[in-house]
């Protein structure tokens, strides 16, 4: 798991404009390993984020409103020979492919060139009521520098609700000082005819530098939602010392300005890093931050 | 703990025939040795099952309902020199005997010669509502192939809400190749003149097969729910392979078949098994599983 | 974490006189030791008490209520070179002063010469409506006997909410057989205007026994609630048994006694100890408990 937090500030916040934000993730994990070489195991995430209503009833007021750690669902997995099948809260295509999140900077590890537009992940947190019966399946398949995945997505699985399954696909294979990636998902996030799809590319300057370059085409029936969204990202070490920046251009209708940028910069604690980020956003906030992430 | 998953099939279903079934069951533990040679301990559980609803609220829809992995009420216990002694979320006599389960086949561990009636046992997830306060008790005493139990469920120990506390008590026996087990419970599950009696008998007729009987008595004010069920059911292992079967009898009114029955078959995986059911049900359903349990 | 059961008497309860008594507590905590020499860590806490509603809804009724285990928000912490810094449900110095707790008895550990008046501390349940959004700050430096502490909870840092931000400071210092203590609060529990000031002093009379004077004046806008109590305490240990006694004043209107007593006896089980206590409550009731508490 991890823990992260620091100060957080936003231009355009309605209230406190700076608040301090936080995180502990816990992956409670069990596992065992077969006389066949195959090994069984599975997951449950217990997580807690500041500012979360994690116990909400229906009234739509606080009343009785709660807020303390919460507890995923639960993935199993089966794993060996390259190959890995997941079920249940399962990781999907979509979400997996390398370089995606690449551009992302600061303790929170966020950014305006991130992927755009709905799609499933690994939930974090309890299902919604619009997915109390979700289902997940999710192959791997990696051998060298390559990686294969497919996933299905079923948001109800009783079959009660009518709706729809996501499908996603993604590959990505690292040679030498490069590396590539694609992906694609329909019906993503459960809504039908809307698709994904994702091109990268990172290029390994040398052993300090790397840049590289994103393309995410959104598209659903409701053209408002469309948006193309590229983004270029570098980052330069020097010591302890990591610069990182993304430029990100979007033409989703109704934007205040089609491009984002940020700046971040990491201090390595040796086990720990201290992170600076400042964006300047789509809806041309500024938002920045410094805090302390921690792995262990 | 454990997980398991796999595809359940049921001819009867409402709406999906086939679907995914997953559970993850983590027991968090925590106990200490005493230099008197008595051991305290606890145990809070942590499980996920597809299709269940973890945190719903009062209006009867599914607005704002959740799903997510759920703790259990938490057990303590002191043991020592054969004693046992449970408090809170306790095991029950009725429900720890031996042989009760042994009918049971497929990764589902599943199968209509199963007990009849309800009657409380130790609570994977939160107590419902009608049993906030609910507190039990549990002693059991071991010496050689010998074990006694006794066990009392009070659902609401506040004494606000007026109900019956579940008495328990149980005994079996193993000697040589045979096993033999009795069980009884008055006020079952709280239910005021509900009683439900337990015989049953195991033989191993070799080092590879098993062959048992089971006897259920459940007897309440409301005759349409009493019962009386019998199961015969066996077991036959060759090298990696082990065949079980069961036949059982319900004399329930209302029944479209007094007769239920069931084959299953596991494969050995070393430290997880593939299995196999089939059942016929006592409405006539065919239901089948396919799918892998590992312990961990 | 630990466990404690036993049995629990009170004169004057609505309902059961006597009930069994029982929590687990179990701290889920994760740290890094970075090369800098500062450990970054946090916690989240699981616990369960009985008789406890886990997952309320708004309707007031206990439909659907439930009760199982529940899961703190988190804390994290950053400690170092004799300094702690914590985030989030942290700790509070007003809480964490040395010898504010020290007159408790019995396997509950309670008593009426405990703190008076409402303040926050590290909250072991979700936050309730009220607090979805707080957030805590806690900084303590030690060196040698000396602990100095100060703290900052913010019930809603959104600033959605009108409230008030609870200050408290504390020290402590021990020296030879000596230990004084002094802590103060602001905005306690985020009331307005409402002050609470500790002082205590502790000493160790021999290897055997210690006595202790705690002074608690709390105050706020609402005079029937102001109180100054004060509590003499003392303990004496012979081999495996100690006796604990105090007796506690409390000038609050409308107490039908100025005064409570009670008498605990210890025996340990070497790793675990069995309690007996008896109290004489301000409202005239008899309060005795009897059980055991062990920490794992």
């Amino acid at each position: 798991g991890y823990g992260r937090f620091g100060l957080n500030y936003n231009s355009d916040a309605v209230f406190n404009e700076s608040q301090i934000d936080m995180r502990m993730r816990i992956n409670i994990d069990g596992s065992v390993e077969t006389d066949s070489g195959i090994t069984f195991g599975g997951r449950i995430r217990l997580q807690y984020d500041e500012n979360t209503v994690s116990d909400n009833d229906s009234d739509g007021l606080v009343s009785n409103d709660r807020a303390g750690a919460q507890l995923s669902p639960a993935m199993l997995y089966a794993t060996g020979f390259g190959v890995r099948v997941e079920v249940g809260n399962a990781n999907t295509a979509y979400d997996s492919v390398a370089l995606m999140y690449n551009s992302e900077i600061g303790y929170l590890d966020r950014g305006f060139g991130d992927p755009n537009g709905n799609y499933f992940s690994f939930n974090s947190t309890p299902y919604g009521s619009e997915e109390i019966n979700r289902m997940g399946l999710f192959v791997s398949y990696s051998a060298g520098g390559f990686n294969g995945r497919i996933s299905l997505v079923d948001p109800d699985q009783t079959g009660a609700v009518i709706d729809e399954e996501e499908l996603s696909l993604s590959v990505d294979y690292a040679f030498g000082q490069a590396t590539v990636a694609a992906a694609y998902v329909d019906n993503a996030a459960g809504v039908e005819n809307a698709q994904a799809l994702f091109l990268g590319a990172e290029y390994a300057i040398s052993d300090a530098a790397n840049i590289g370059l994103l393309y995410f085409d959104y598209d659903e029936d409701l053209d408002a939602n469309d948006s193309v969204r590229v983004t270029l990202y570098g980052n330069y070490t020097m010591d302890a010392i990591t610069f990182k920046g993304y430029v990100a251009t979007d033409d989703q209708d109704g934007l205040a300005n089609d491009t984002a940028y940020g700046l971040g910069v990491d201090y390595d604690l040796g086990g720990a890093r201290l992170s600076g980020d400042i964006h300047r956003s789509y809806a041309e906030e500024t938002i920045a931050g410094l805090g302390v992430r921690f792995d262990f």
